[in-house]
């Protein structure tokens, strides 16, 4: 997920926005051992503390250094660190080294937050404030938001790792085992649908040029599947049947040894399933989770069904609910009609990731409130599980 | 490029398109020595051998062994030594192996076709020929087809890395330095329009399902880009620039060295080109070819105009001229709605292929004559180029 | 390095000999921020947290459940997560994984070593403490003696990737600019030679028996090869000559982009070299470090002359000063005769590396104080550069 | 193995002695269709096509080049095409893609090693011919009998990965499972021995310098292992017993999935083995064939016995038969004390291969007749298997 610019300003008091996703995002790292905020096991899980300065960054970098007369930097050096993909601000640190970065400390990072926190309040509240510069701002809080949810799966990932197998918090594992009970399916009639954001909030520039798309008739199913459907598919050989993968997806799960969901591990003979709060005996009414795109796409295969597009899934979404888990469309991450990017820095990434991505619609149980649409694209390499991801199917 | 089968059967004679999709295979083979047969420098590159072999085997393992009482085949070994990818006829050769196979010798190959070739226009002329053991037949020789293009793209592969850079033949050059004279735009309005095959004549599965699509307004380019514009896109730091590319195309362009397209060759600071005529002077006026996805999409950012996507290819394919090249669209190969798999092993890769590749649209000046259509779906993974790939700009 | 078991037991009082080296240990790590214990940018490169716990780990694993009854172990986890290599103790953690485990916290890991201190402590006072057991400490101090260096010149890699490159200590730069002031050559004439340990001390088991070897005529220079030197060898194309390297060494020159030893940065043109006390001009006087042993053997074939062997170097050494840096010998790493794996767990590792490996001999300016022997065998892999390696010639 | 200059004249005719060599490598390609000499299936193993140009290479660039007045070369492009490693002779072909060479044909490889020949026969006959040129001569000859036993590996290497397992020669196989009958140990007493090179006929390079070693008391066995013992290491777990292997080895038994000796094949339950006349049952009491040095020292370790070092060999080998197999040592390759490098492109690559590389005594039963000495020091990786490669046990 990367951010973009905002198109209508926000109606909510922008300071006291501001002041709730920076608190929220602080509130997340409160179970947090300074030692937990450092590792990066492999290249796409980032460190907690880079999350939580790259975040306070895009506020120094896109608007107190733009828009505030002398503003005197927290520290020079912390462009260059924080910087993720922007080649246009500047050299920026290798992605795979971050884990390497044992400094700054987190003590320093914690400062940094509250330095930029306390010069942006008192930017809000100073007249020069124009509607772009909120649009600015709340485009940060949502790329804020975006790094909330990836503190936690990365932060999930890592601890994986570790043959302790910590708990995060307690009470976090009931939204991972939330039941789907819906049944039936969802109908579309064939037609021409709009497609894409029009309202006045926020949205970023990949929801952006509405425009419209035929459909033909087709079906989704109102609940997700579950992991006692999951355990089917292994059970009757899904994943030693390469009849039902691409042929991609048959290489991975042969290189890389899959065999069943990520986190699943089996103690005794039992399915058990690494959670926030611990391993859990594995809930075989909860939607499945943390499956890729190969997985999802063999799974309905074996079902004689098949995955949604994102249009699909976008012109029916009011007829279902959705918003436990990330859910696999077959359609791949690329540019709507009419679709321009914005000058400069903010816009620099725009379509940079628009290859070998396939697109994820709805939004997961850790997705931070407020923050989810149904014409929010989010996007994956087909390989990737460590996200929320799950699977819904259509006909 | 895989096979699928037909829709409807074909008029011509069958016995005499049998006899000449198969004569011309033999007419491409005519300059090769034997050693030209066998070598596979990369995974992706098959030996001549294997192209002949393979189209051969598909003859009699779908037609001759299922409809033929009391057939008897030619080698039992060559039903395992040939299969591409069909699982479900058993096992096969590692595609990454066929470049160890020296025997069975290419004599005996040739003598596997002609005993091949006989059996069937035998059965042919026999009275149990359907309508749909005909489609079966057609489909084979349109399979064929897609094997002679690759038998040409593969071995100009091979004989690239050939320090000797050996001569294809010396009349084949021009093919490659045609011309594009076209000027202007071709413009469709929005509207819904209709995609996919509905001829009478033959198609592959991948085009079925004729199905209705909306596109907004868009002007696509009378003319392929040339090696003109090429190397102005070179000269003003075009493979240097991260921001006109893809995150993984900028990735492909650094870890492979990548600055020229492919059979590019400097001598004594002069741009050459190897070509089937072997090493000539680049054609500056020539369409460019050999090209990736990520070249043709980084090359289309700098021109700040971008590829069509399929469906605007095919809409508005009768207003230019298309045929020189395969061209890049920003589409993603993905199935139709409505698209179904056919059953048993010729069906059997359906969609195998459908994550991870974009499709290209059109002809190459070594596609096969009569194997064309505006509705044929080429596909392959974004950084391959080692086939007649080009590019077309649209806004 | 790896530990091995001592031989005849030490005269120094066992416990004020414990204590010495643990507290030791202790005081190393006195500069470091909670956060530089955790990193682990490369697999050969572990955490500081995991070598003080190791270490401990080795006291509790073979001295007090082994000899002390009722012994309660500090954390049954702790035998699984800070166990390296002995297969024979149980699973262990994947040494790539190291990095991951921000649990347990660095202040739990002290609270280990404490727990361990003391009992360790309690039971050397104790009266069922054997010569045998006694050797066995030794071992486990000489083994955190070995750890020591490795936290040290881990750390060191560490936070050269940090773009801040963070001071360790700054009165520790002076420790890697010692000039070498010797002149002239040591000879050693032909004849038969005794190398191996058999003093009365403590020596590793790579070191015994002691054992007869020919040598001929040889001479060794006085002095360590300086920076000066080396940048003579690089101005003089050096890294660009092929007919100086191994071939493997040539490989990996080209594969890793080598140009300059580990650490050397240049800044506005100005050869810079970073060091415990952080970026430094680079001294050219001072003996050269950080150099692989194809960077070695090149330098030496560029001055017509050649490494020693590890017994001309042993037979010659009481001859010249040596300590400032781990001297590559012309000497794979093998077993010496006679050599003869302990039983259980403690030999386990025995000749387990005694491939791919070259000897270097010596110690470094940052080996602890009373861990060095002229006869003392420490082995790496020829490309590896992040010890403080350094060059002396023979003729 | 790498050919090297000769150091004393050959007594036999220089005429008789070139033919034969040469005649006998066009006698091994006798049972080879022209599709044999093309494929180079792993970059380690070369096509015959390239064995057969490549040693006729050596003749013209390093005799008749420089030796006849106004030669005129048979082919330009051939330096180029056939130099294998000596970077002073100019540029050459990648080795990875010595399999994308199919042309020049073998019809002209041939031709080309006819004209050398011829030429070659007429200067011969000349009276220019000094001691020197004919050591060169002689040197070129031992270089060709190397590329005779590699064309002969090379060849059952690329053949073993074909499905139809061709046959090389009907009468090949009794090579290979000839019966070793001698019983007991050869015993050596500890003292110094001379060892290397020192009579009047040809040798390498690395054999020269003969010079003294101090030996201690040792005993080695005078038959092989057979394949018998090796299916008991195997029936007793070898191949997953973790503290029988190196370290390295145990990393490639598990990433490369090594569970038996090259070229074993089951079938049915019953163990084959491929060889030049096919696959056959596997004699279990011919000495065991393929196996690569950590193999064969965890085979060591599973006896409680140990690998000779090269010296003991050498010392011993009159007093048992060896030439059945290549037999490793626990030797690294290194140079001998006084060895000195030969001026030019002959001797450039001395010492380039002295890293990472065990010492190999002794020859195989398909090392030609005439090219075997007890001095000879034959070096492969550790890892590598598809020599005759076998074990000898020392105490």
């Amino acid at each position: 997920m990367q951010a973009s610019h905002p198109q209508k300003s926000h109606e909510r008091d922008i300071k006291e926005y501001f002041s709730s996703v920076r608190a929220y995002t602080e509130s997340l790292c409160k179970p947090l051992e300074i030692e937990d905020y450092i590792p990066q096991p492999i290249v796409d899980v980032s460190p907690a503390k880079w999350h939580i300065a790259h975040t306070t960054w895009f506020f120094e970098e896109m608007i107190l250094k733009q828009f505030v007369p002398n503003y005197r930097v927290f520290d020079p050096d912390f462009a260059f660190l924080f910087n993720s993909y922007y080649n246009s601000i500047g050299e920026r640190t290798p992605r795979a080294q971050r884990g390497a970065m044992s400094r700054p400390t987190v003590k320093r990072v914690f400062e940094y937050r509250k330095y930029i926190d306390d010069k942006m309040l008192e930017f809000l509240s100073g007249p020069s404030v124009s509607a772009s510069v909120t649009d600015l701002v709340i485009l940060g809080l949502n790329h804020e938001q975006q790094h909330q949810e990836l503190l936690l799966t990365d932060l999930k990932y890592t601890f994986s790792l570790n043959p302790l197998l910590p708990v995060y918090r307690e009470n976090f594992a009931p939204i991972e085992i939330v039941d789907s009970e819906a049944e039936g399916f969802v109908e579309t009639e064939a037609g021409v649908y709009e497609v894409g954001y029009d309202g006045d909030g926020f949205c970023f520039d990949n929801e952006l040029s509405r425009h419209r798309v035929f459909l033909e008739d087709n079906r989704i199913e109102k609940r997700l599947i579950t992991n006692r459907e999951f355990v089917e598919f292994i059970e009757d050989g899904g994943y030693r049947n390469a009849n039902l993968w691409h042929s991609d997806g048959w290489e991975w799960v042969n290189t890389d040894s899959i065999d069943k969901p990520l986190y699943w591990i089996e103690r005794d003979g039992e399915p058990f399933n690494y959670t926030f709060a611990g391993l859990r005996k594995l809930s075989l009414d909860a939607p499945v989770a943390h499956v890729s795109f190969y997985e999802a796409a063999a799974f309905a295969e074996w079902k004689e069904m098949r995955l949604p597009t994102e249009f699909e899934w976008e012109a029916a979404s009011d007829k279902f609910d959705w918003g436990l888990r990330w859910e696999w469309t077959n359609s791949a991450y690329l540019p709507y009609p009419g679709c321009n990017r914005s000058p400069g820095a903010v816009g620099e990434y725009n379509g940079k990731f628009m290859i070998n991505q396939m697109v994820l619609r709805g939004a997961s149980v850790i997705t931070p409130p407020g923050h989810s649409r149904n014409t929010y694209r989010n996007f994956f390499s087909p390989h990737l599980r460590w996200q929320y991801t799950g699977i819904r199917l259509a006909k």
